[in-house]
């Protein structure tokens, strides 16, 4: 697997384009498009959240019934979501318009949106939007960045990544996009995440390679507990790389899983790690967990507590906060035989063991936490289980862009 | 029913202390004591955290086989949890030691702790508060008040209530302190309360009764979604009322249970407004639920949420985020079915129906937003069935508390 530059324009015959369409905001880039010249088989994965927002309720029905889809439209600024009928008419809308241009059926195109709850979006500045995004789409590198940024909220960077892989002596790329920031929760990723591949597979494949990733990835991260109603992951698969089509689980589909487990994870950590008002990415492994289950609970518990995360923030060791939130985890076990390590790039220390705290350098504890990113591994001695969440620290900051998002 | 002045020495036989001991600070009251001049019954509940600290061992302990119970000693600034076996002893030491000053068994001594976890607890200071309290235990409402303050850590207010009722020409008194502003979060209460009274009531009712109360009490509050290692509930009746006996459900135990309640939700209500850097008291009261599960879990999630507290921090009515943490609490609903109102002690404002924002005015929203206490009404319209839950909003100060609450 060879890592390369680019995102959702990496894979052939994908082409991308992120403009200004003022949905909520002047002056910034906030309407995107993903297109694929040739029919793709389509993915995806949405939000657990009872209360849908349309765009997620208008993608499931395309991906569960659609044969194919060709092109996907983002907004940003304005979720579409508790928009009732008008909102749902919205994406009805915004599929026709981006259908007539590009020559596809309606129900081939995807929509999706990000941003406050409960506004409509203003219908006209939309179609505008498509249109300015079906002229100016290409198959660039920068197009494909210039969508990575049109899809932003309170991300402060572009978040994008591609591999290749050989499958049979043809290159097979698979490259992604994604947003998140606030409102990030396990179950499912809480962003929006789009992933582009030229592979060819049989479209229950791609479904289940997708829902199987999101598990260890996607799900694994949290910035503040609060699940979205417009959770979205969706991937395309347009088979322009000419390998024999993928329609068991060969050596080739494990080749291509863990090209998409690549692609999901890092981005997955670069939301977690770009958590609003983060200063560092905060990884709990929990290892020899009596299952995998537990070892997801643990992990995610840690990484979820507000109380750890504001230690994080504060550089402070104060390991017990660690300890009591794997306590309320819900997972049975001894306090006594667990033990607990701070760690970052270059070192590894035992804070806890034996039911107390180890013998260790609060000052050096204290620099280990200062890291840009920060672990946190927790031994449970009860079994061969492990797995690992991403959230981020509690900063002022994520107070202060919480506080008036919407000023 | 009528609302007196007072705490834990608003019964009759029941005196208290605060001292200064230097557990962890100087120049603060960091250690309480509550003593019955005659042997009291004793109900308690504890944290639900698989991490327990030795007092709540301790505790377990003693209410479940000891014959009567007489002294609660308390100390603030280290929680004794994470202590291993020395911890443990800790906790032996200190009942012996109040044992043989107050000339009772150590097993009717209950041991209490709050504060940072993972130190050990200095004993020789410990023991010499101990002392002091013994020698400066007073039945006044200043001794009681004493005691309240020195059980506080991040607490700005200490916290404390009494209640009389008549029972069969007896005055019966129920009064009770608490501590708890971080660390806060249902299942159980993250909090140390102590009640007591002077009611003659079987153990087993006792027990029962304060297990029945604390579900739509303690366990309806939350300030971090964080269930401490410490949770300590307990409930002294001491008989000195003189009143028959209650050892069957009659209306006496129902005017007690009345009693009790209200000493619960005002100690509740008092430490959720009083939530590490809050500004606000945030209330949820969720009717028309299709279950009273479905009712707690509902008002549970909404003042669990960080978005939501943020929301009300900075007095924005972005509605979505209720709606959004209603969607993700795991109760299924139709959102089209729901109502959301925001209020005030003057002012109810309609805000959500039928799937869209309601027509109101954001100016007058946000006003209400920046009331003291702030209440976000939901009707379901599934049921009969309802339930409140209360936190606070979520400020810079919350950050800043816990960032460096060690220093």
């Amino acid at each position: 697997m060879n890592i390369i530059e680019g995102g959702v324009t990496a894979a052939q015959g994908f082409e991308a384009a992120g403009v200004e369409a003022a949905i909520k905001y002047q002056n910034r880039k906030d309407m995107a498009m993903v297109y694929s010249r040739t029919p793709c088989k389509a993915a995806g994965v949405f939000t657990s959240n009872v209360v849908k927002a349309a765009p997620v309720r208008w993608d499931q029905e395309v991906v569960a019934h659609s044969a194919y889809v060709q092109a996907v439209v983002v907004n940003s600024g304005i979720a579409n979501a508790a928009t009732g009928r008008q909102g749902y008419d919205c994406c009805r809308q915004t599929a026709d318009k981006a259908a007539q241009l590009l020559g596809i059926s309606p129900d081939a195109v995807l929509v999706a949106s990000t941003g406050v709850i409960g506004n409509q979006i203003p219908i006209d500045r939309l179609l505008a939007g498509v249109e300015k995004l079906a002229e100016s789409k290409a198959d660039t590198k920068e197009a494909g960045t210039m969508a990575a940024e049109a899809i932003m909220t309170t991300d402060t960077i572009s978040k994008q990544v591609a591999v290749q892989i050989e499958l049979d002596g043809k290159t097979v790329t698979v490259g992604g996009m994604c947003k998140g920031s606030g409102m990030i929760h396990p179950n499912m990723c809480t962003m929006l995440g789009f992933v582009t591949t030229d592979i060819a597979i049989s479209k229950e494949l791609l479904q289940e390679a997708l829902s199987e990733d999101v598990v260890d990835t996607f799900n694994m991260i949290s910035v503040d507990g609060d699940t979205s109603t417009n959770d979205t992951l969706v991937v395309l698969a347009n088979g322009m790389a000419g390998n024999p089509e993928i329609t068991s689980k060969n050596e080739d589909y494990e080749k291509f899983k863990e090209a998409l487990h690549y692609i999901d994870t890092t981005l997955a950590k670069l939301m977690a790690g770009d958590g609003e008002g983060a200063t560092a990415l905060f990884e709990t492994k929990v290892i020899h967990a009596a299952s995998k289950e537990d070892a997801r609970i643990l992990s995610r518990s840690v990484i979820g507590s507000n109380l750890c995360k504001a230690a994080i923030y504060g550089h402070d060791a104060n390991f017990g906060r660690f300890l009591c939130a794997l306590g309320y985890s819900g997972v049975q076990f001894n306090p006594e035989q667990v033990e607990l390590y701070f760690e970052n790039a270059e070192k590894r220390m035992l804070i806890y063991k034996d039911g107390v705290a180890a013998d260790y350098s609060e000052e050096e504890a204290s620099k280990i936490l200062a890291s840009p990113e920060v672990r946190v591994l927790v031994d449970m001695h009860m079994g061969e289980a492990e797995a690992t969440a991403w959230g981020c620290d509690l900063s002022y900051d994520y107070v202060k862009i919480n506080a008036d998002y919407r000023s």
